[in-house]
């Protein structure tokens, strides 16, 4: 995937959830992070007690493109301090926990972060040390769990990974991006009319070459033929297109 | 997240999409994108032309964990090869193309194509190289194309997010996650009467030191506060915790 529009679009700025990394070890994997976050639009971090302190330049090196995001880091000593501001916390996490705490898909998560902040909270994300993940003590100030449905054979998200992963449900909960659209690449569907007359081309040529027969199938073939072409939803270069290989066809043949 | 059950688990080996990496570059890439594979239960990877050859040392050596995802790996020489034997493929791609094709979201494509799975169709996804993305010659060999909905002004993702991102999706359309569900560790949720009782025993501590006043107010207090107590969704543990509180607040106090 590649190709990015440097325009500023402002409809990316609107509330979104913060991400709190809690005791990070590398500032590659918060760079990379940070990456992932700007992706889908997020482009609030705090950082508890980072291992390597703040800044780091690694971080820094890894982030490039999400500067944004980076400029607005606030680092904080702890995880209270992290979510004191913070209406709603989630804590992500691949192990099940002493706690007795909802737990909740990405998915559903970030359709409950939406109603929440479409009610005017602030919501937080919690994301644990690359290595050991979240501590029971950084779980007690969130108000659920996330749990990623990963392969249980195989559940190795890494943190850049499993903030992708937010960031895209986020995006996903949000964005109004319709499921399915057309490229029309520079054309426009052809119109009921020149689907028509295409299909009647068509069906005179066959017909003249015997094409439906025995005469009592005649009929079907017919039906199914032009109930084949309103079903490509063909454009009007598609139009142009049987339409020169028609012409191909056409063409008397030597005998 | 960390945390992987070893234990073989066969209902992941089911008909699932073949991921087809169309001349990958970097042999990093290549196991990053089996480990992102395998995180969401697929396993079936083809390689197009890989640029340094086959087998690769990097794509061995970053692969760590998904061997099963290597070891079935099939590489061809074209595009045309790998979709062969294929009923419908998706062509991922950030950029809008001269091509006239359907433009699918992650979800709407990965729900499609369990749909065609279920029929007994052979479906692929195809991701094209670091650099470049897919070549419009690639993309004559699709059905339809997935776009992910990425943040216009940062559109970033490398190659092993893209695959990801469509795994997780295909699991998020195929598994049979609960979206939200209560880890009870260890407890079970208190019943009524457990409740009841409960709340009773505080309504008589609060009544005896005044609390349910004025009068006319006491009955809409007390529904209040029971309201309360049942929306809280009590663990047993829970109970028995606010007991043991309820049972030092009730300690005659020196006056």
């Amino acid at each position: 995937m590649s190709g990015t529009n440097h325009a500023e679009n402002d409809d990316w700025t609107g509330q979104v959830p913060t991400v709190v990394l809690v005791e990070p070890q590398m500032g590659e994997n918060i760079g990379a992070a940070a990456r992932a976050m700007w992706n889908f639009g997020l482009d609030r971090m705090r950082i508890v007690n980072p291992r390597d302190g703040w800044p780091n330049p690694k971080a820094q090196a890894m982030s490039s493109g999400a500067g944004r995001v980076m400029d607005a880091v606030t680092v904080v000593d702890t995880t209270a301090e992290a979510v004191a501001d913070l209406n709603y916390v989630f804590a992500t996490t691949a192990r099940s926990r002493d706690l007795a705490k909802e737990i909740m898909t990405p998915e559903r998560a970030m359709e409950h972060a939406r109603a929440l902040i479409g009610q005017g909270q602030k919501v937080g994300i919690m994301f644990g040390p690359e290595r050991a993940g979240l501590e029971n003590e950084d779980i007690a100030h969130a108000n659920a769990l996330i749990s990623v449905p990963v392969n249980p054979a195989f559940a190795s998200l890494n943190l850049a990974q499993c903030v992708l992963l937010l960031a895209y449900e986020w995006r996903r909960q949000t964005g109004e991006v319709p499921a399915q659209v057309m490229e029309l690449a520079g054309t426009d569907f052809a119109t009921g009319l020149e689907v028509q007359k295409l299909g009647e081309r068509m069906e005179e040529a066959l017909d003249a070459r015997g094409f439906f027969w025995p005469e009592d199938k005649a009929e079907s073939m017919v039906l199914t033929l032009r109930n084949m072409m309103t079903r490509l939803d063909l454009t009007q270069a598609d139009v142009r297109v049987f339409h020169g290989i028609m012409k191909a066809l056409e063409k008397p043949r030597a005998k």
